[in-house]
């Protein structure tokens, strides 16, 4: 007899593990129920949709060739039962059976399984707040949002907006919307957007936003929504200040649906997610889960964690479909934290731990870098990146790093989240043999290159210093020899501005005199990069400054606003 | 006293050495010996100001902030002494001492050092060939050979001229010459170009660069330079042939400059190239190597082999460095085989072993896949990246991956030497958590997709067939059953043309009274990009079909020409 495959939920894994199933056994029956109308949406598109990169939404949820993927295209093309509109409102462990009701019909049924895949996916949080019901506030988690939003886009009728939240999704569709016109703020409870980022490279993130004329207002908690007639009008914040909106989308984040599971005595997580082995198996070991409803692996804190990801639920759905047809025998190990958005001209990344993370998790011997440069030699139209590396002195392991910046920085990020996953040692980023030719990187590859500062800093080579720690000294009355290294050109189109000395480097060795006398001076050396700032600290050092630093990044990863 | 450095060769690897040196030891005598006149030029960027990409040749020869590197750079700057134009007739190890003589003044002279680094480079290999020394022959090597084809470039004088050798600089160079408006003609004696990516994959860079009007003879060996009054008027080839030409760009490798060394009584390898070990160290502990002029530790074939680019340079001059000043204490293990270049609007890299290359070391049981896809969401602006990845089956190891196209086919080949560097097997490449934004990525990442298909063959979940393989049973007279799964409209676009049945995947179900009646038959199924293909052939398995196989990549990766 046939295997009955019964999956529940048809977004991103349970299409995907369906589908796989289906290309590994021919024989099974198998079903997907949807609680939605659509399938196997593109739905990390939607920011692109309603920002106007392309306006056929209909390529939101079609194959490449443009074939829609609805149940009569699961049915023709896969020979997969798709039942649209259907809530799966009961799994009957004892019976291996599924209760389900169509929505829209209120009909019922019974479907009985052999294997049952759980794919329900997760739900935006709205917190329950006043005026939390008012006609203007959404999420953008559904293709019916995702039209909602793009009728406004093309309407042109609403002039602000916020967005509350200034995670991954709340800033894709921040820029969504400030590109049709829209005047955006984004209102985020922490003390700085996209939160897998450290502060001061997020800092540069915001710096681009405001730019681009977005307002950002960070340590702001929304308390309320403030409406008319049953329209938002506006949001109230802790701090009692008002803004003007009539929109406003929510993205503070996705809590798995993990319900149906529980309910049905599965086992789940902390955070609700289902709980499952590394086969992507529940307590039940006819029952597997993939996608957002599960906790998965972080295999740098080795803790389960909700990982919320449209490819990771692709992945996890591929081993579920492996599992369910020849058994236990394929692993889904976990993940190691990898994100990218893009915020205009600008891109931002991170894989593995942060520095905050880091410390979160205990460690407390933790190595940093900044390194900025342009992304290919200056000759062929390079672009900034500025890269944040992250390193465990007491092991030498690779712990993560960040990079933003309107350079290539999804290439950079990939090589990160590559050397966590092969458990490389920090001395093993600094000789890499990688793909170089003028219009691709530099000579030293940026990450390269940025692995050779924590390992100069790391051996002692150098003496670094953020370019936080630095405005902390002088916020605090400090007063270090702030030195820079650049030319006189270079200084007067902009600068600190923070009373440091121009010396350039080149003139360095002749200008003895306007050094301090006190060899004990905390002097900071930079440059644009910091490469010639290093250099003036090693020669400042030989003439026996016993307390020089080198501020990392330079001028590119100074995230305090410059002078002209 | 402070310590005497002498460095011999002032290109790459040099300079970085010179300066690393510095930045650790403030006190040491540095001096850098050049026989040319130029110091630490972005040779590689020489191509590019050929074909117009910039037009200001200091830029060669320049800091990001326009500094030109010249003698008095090095002195003001780093405290390093540059000798130019000078040229090191011996080394005394016995005395330490350098021998040397200015090649303007014919002056000679005597350095002694406590630490010798020769970075010496390498010289392109010219042919003994009737004709050789016509005018109108030249090289891309030095800041001269760039000046001159400049010159050609903008003067445009020239109709038609040849490259001899379709490597990597060859190619580089037919692309700028052809874009100034000479008609150009890559001549290699091998039966493909780029011979660092298997045929099929090398095939469609040369369809790329015949789309832009290159001509390109394959199996073609020169055997002599044509002239009249001296100047060159064509090439004649093995075969006869006569290519008119006024220009010829010999690229068919560079050697070693190892005879100083040699000369010295250091030792040197099959290839010339100095004998170092893992500290950059040659037989005398007093003289280090780095960069061309080196052989260096192959780390997939654990071979010592010469390996002449800029960015190993650059890096083994920093390990220079170090091992100098601090004693032997950092190592340079050594290069997984990793290129990259860019040919018009395509792009084609490879890293590790290709399928030829397993092959040569004695690898057996090689798997290999070849994947097709775009490089993004369709949405996002698609353009296609094809991968083909090398395995061994015996092990599961990761020997070596290609990509050719015009998506992004950095970002993959960077990822392919990272799993290297990384020593990682097939299984790790399947789950990979990397950076997924639709401006980045597909939701499945390529690389990770064509570690699917790998890794879908080896389970044998997929049996594959190269469309090399397939043109092969055609040319000998077989039939197979060839079956095109895409659509009609997809069909009439573009097709094979070789007798193949066109059923669409949505009706295959429907339509079996269109397939062989015997279930022993051969039968081949592909569409675009072989995804379509792969569920078509998982389906006719299952109807019993015991011969069924999928021709990786589809369309897009079959390198014959296609019918409209």
């Amino acid at each position: 007899m046939s295997r009955r495959i019964v999956v529940i939920g048809g977004s991103a894994a349970g299409p995907k593990a369906a589908s796989k199933i289906r290309r590994l056994d021919q024989d099974a029956e198998i079903t997907i129920i949807q609680k939605g109308s659509y399938l196997s949406m593109a739905s990390c598109g939607y920011p692109y949709f309603v920002g106007g990169v392309f306006d056929d939404r209909n390529k939101l949820i079609s194959t490449p060739t443009g074939a829609t993927r609805d149940a009569g295209f699961f049915t023709s093309v896969k020979d997969i039962k798709a039942l649209v509109d259907t809530e799966v409102t009961r799994i009957d462990r004892e019976k291996k059976m599924v209760h389900a009701e169509n929505l829209k019909s209120g009909e019922e049924r019974e479907l009985p399984y052999d294997k049952l895949v759980i794919t329900t996916g997760a739900h935006p949080f709205v917190p329950d707040l006043p005026g939390k019901d008012l006609e203007g506030i959404t999420t953008l988690q559904s293709m019916e949002d995702a039209d909602y939003l793009k009728k406004i886009a093309v309407e042109k009728n609403i002039k602000n907006a916020v967005v509350v939240g200034g995670g991954l999704i709340g800033i894709e569709t921040c820029e969504a919307l400030q590109l049709a016109g829209i005047q955006m703020t984004v209102i985020e409870m922490l003390d700085q957007v996209l939160p897998f980022l450290d502060w001061e490279m997020a800092k540069i993130i915001q710096n681009h936003l405001e730019e681009k004329g977005v307002q950002v207002k960070t340590k702001a908690r929304v308390t309320e929504f403030i409406g008319e007639k049953g329209k938002l009008t506006g949001v109230k914040t802790a701090s009692g200040e008002i803004i003007e909106a009539d929109l406003a989308v929510v993205s503070i984040g996705v809590r798995p649906n993990g319900k149906l599971a529980s309910d049905a005595g599965l086992e789940t997580g902390k955070s609700g997610g289902i709980d499952v082995n590394r086969f992507m198996q529940t307590n039940d070991p006819d029952i597997y889960a993939a996608g957002d409803c599960t906790e998965v692996m972080n295999l740098l804190t080795m803790k389960k964690q909700h990982w919320p990801m449209g490819d990771a639920a692709n992945l996890q759905g591929r081993v579920v479909a492996q599992n369910v047809v020849f058994g236990n025998s394929k692993e889904y190990q976990g993940f190691v934290g990898t994100g990218i958005c893009k915020i205009f001209e600008c891109e931002a990344g991170s894989t593995g731990l942060s520095e905050q993370m880091a410390r979160r998790e205990g460690y407390s011997n933790i190595l940093t870098s900044i390194h900025a440069a342009p992304d290919k030699p200056g000759f062929m139209g390079a672009k900034p990146v500025i890269i944040k590396m992250i390193g465990d002195k007491t092991t030498g392991k690779f712990l993560g790093m960040q990079a933003v910046g309107t350079g290539d920085v999804s290439k950079r990020v990939a090589l990160g989240a590559m050397a966590l996953h092969g458990r490389m040692h920090i001395c093993d980023l600094v000789n890499l043999d990688l793909p170089y030719a003028p219009p691709f990187s530099p000579a030293i590859e940026n990450f390269i290159a940025a692995a050779h500062v924590l390992e100069n800093k790391w051996r002692k080579f150098m003496n670094g210093i953020s370019a936080v720690e630095v405005k902390k000294k002088l916020d605090s009355g400090e007063k270090p020899f702030i030195l820079d290294v650049r030319g006189q050109d270079e200084y007067d189109q902009m600068h600190l501005g923070v009373g440091e000395t121009l010396i350039p480097l080149g003139k360095l060795r002749k200008s003895l005199d306007k050094l301090p006398k006190d060899k004990n001076t905390e002097i900071i050396t930079y440059c644009k990069i910091s490469l010639r700032g290093y250099e003036a600290a090693c020669f400042l050092q030989s003439l026996g400054y016993s307390n020089v630093k080198v501020m990392e990044g330079g001028l590119i990863a100074w995230p305090f606003g410059l002078e002209k």
